[in-house]
């Protein structure tokens, strides 16, 4: 922001997070900056003064009573928690983050969930407590084929993780790319989807959520797959069939899951997956937005929209990311 | 081996580890070869047969009693339990094996040991077991500093391999290295290592075991990293001193350890550090080489020496590796 250029009013909106952390970061950023918080209308105070809102599973339908509103932005990587809101003004310019530090987050949780499963650290974890010394077979990453379905900044950074550490690793996204790192095995579309999914002893769901890849994680795509293979999902939990993934592990066709993303969060006390061993369950902590940054972004986003300029990550609702 | 050329007589030597997977790997790549296992001369068979020995922590005295020995090969990386025999025939070349399998198991393990501790992945593990939707503060890569003890192959790989997940990676060597993986801060020598170990909120030890760093994990480095630190020890487990571990979790200045080598093999069940719930225990299981590798190695360095030729990854038995 230049100097003289006045502040814009922040509404800070979620239904599902506390969001006093990003509150402090963008005044830390921006002190003195308006910023409003709360689900209704009332609690936002005067709604013509809001430029724009930060959301996070933002309650439906508040959006489109915010008449000055000049821009949305995501505090995170998905934007179908804003998508899901029937009553969006459609119109306006949505924006999603995805930045080195949120991409190095995730590298670590996909690297770490590979590793636990691939190598059985679980058992030496147990071993440890336990005062036994066991060996568990130890099989190179070279001879472990890891896929990534969704081939995004993420996807690609994930992907060029495990190929450092070693492992072979395969990318599947919906239209071809040309950019991946070296290594990477690259497979498109829908034609190459089941040659992709024979070779993926380990495989990473990294796909945004639309209306396609919505239930993409089913009893089709896991039969596909090597038997005893592992899936990891650090997506979304729509585009995991819950049952679909219960029945595969029952049968032997998955032997375990490492969920990060479910479709309630939190997921209920009396959710079949607490309950079942083969599942490893993470509360959706994958990776974090360094809040300093969505401060920024939100701010620079919205000065080069009045700039007439293109802004960050600029989302195309009808591709949906 | 050209076809003409006879096999050598082989001698697989170690008083700790069952080397019949290692039998078995020699038999398959080069059928008909005249192996020998055993622990003294007598069960060894005749042993003026014997070309060259296969060592992991081999009976001491017994290759003094080879006289026709051409060649000592270690199995792995570490050549320390072949240099404590008194006996040792030093004017022999001694060779180790480093190949790029082995450091994707190393890469591997030690990824998985930093993001374990630094992401706080244990109290996930526990509260998916226990049904419990529980978050551990999120701090990503970026804010987090990891050193590497030891810029060989291995802690070479693992520099890059940290870095590429987007951690803040330092690396130290005895003597200056030129060839860093990008974003890797060097610093070498003595008058180096307290700055390089002020700045390891985790430190990896990856040094070859010699009379130089025999007990360099002591109370007066732990004293030099920031308080809270963790370790993790892949290199020997003669590089630490017990004690001094002990102590320095017992007052704060560590926080953990991750350790996959022990002065004795197998840790003893009554050793102190099963029962120090900040110390995870694993059975020396971080990689291993693959043992195809090994038997091709073995042979090729042979007739390397024959021709004259300089074998691979030949030790300089006055640097100690």
């Amino acid at each position: 922001m230049n100097a003289g250029t006045p502040l814009p009013c922040v509404a800070l909106l979620s239904e599902v997070l506390d969001l006093g952390y990003l509150a402090n970061a963008f005044r830390k950023e921006f002190p003195g900056i308006d910023l409003r918080m709360g689900n209704d209308v009332a609690s936002l105070g005067p709604v013509e003064d809001v430029d724009v809102a930060v959301c996070w599973f933002p309650p439906h339908g508040l959006l489109a009573q915010l008449p000055k509103l000049a821009l949305i932005q995501s505090l995170a990587a998905g934007i179908d928690h804003i998508a899901a809101d029937a009553d969006l003004p459609r119109d306006l310019p949505l924006c999603r983050i995805v930045d080195t530090t949120m991409a190095a987050g995730m590298k670590a949780y996909v690297s770490w969930a590979v590793v636990q499963q691939h190598r059985g650290m679980a058992a030496y974890v147990a071993s440890s407590a336990a005062g036994r010394w066991e060996e568990q077979p130890v099989v190179s990453p070279r001879h472990h084929r890891v896929g990534i379905a969704g081939l995004g900044t993420l996807g690609m950074a994930c992907a060029e993780a495990l190929a450092t550490i070693g492992y072979q690793v395969r990318g599947w996204s919906r239209s071809a790319k040309t950019d991946l790192p070296e290594g990477v095995q690259s497979f498109h579309g829908d034609d190459q989807l089941g040659d992709f999914l024979g070779g993926c002893d380990t495989l990473v769901c990294l796909l945004p959520l639309t209306a396609q890849t919505h239930g993409f994680l089913n009893a089709s795509l896991f039969a596909q797959l090597p038997r005893g293979a592992h899936l990891i999902n650090v997506g979304r939990g729509d585009h995991l069939v819950e049952a679909d993934l219960l029945a595969a592990l029952q049968s032997g066709q998955l032997s375990g899951a490492t969920l990060d993303a479910f479709s309630v969060e939190p997921l209920p006390a009396d959710h079949a997956f607490w309950r079942e061993p083969r599942i490893l369950i993470t509360p959706h902590i994958s990776t974090r937005t360094d809040p300093a940054v969505i401060a920024q972004q939100t701010l620079s986003n919205l000065a080069a929209l009045r700039q007439g300029e293109r802004p960050r990550n600029l989302v195309d609702m009808a591709r949906g990311y």
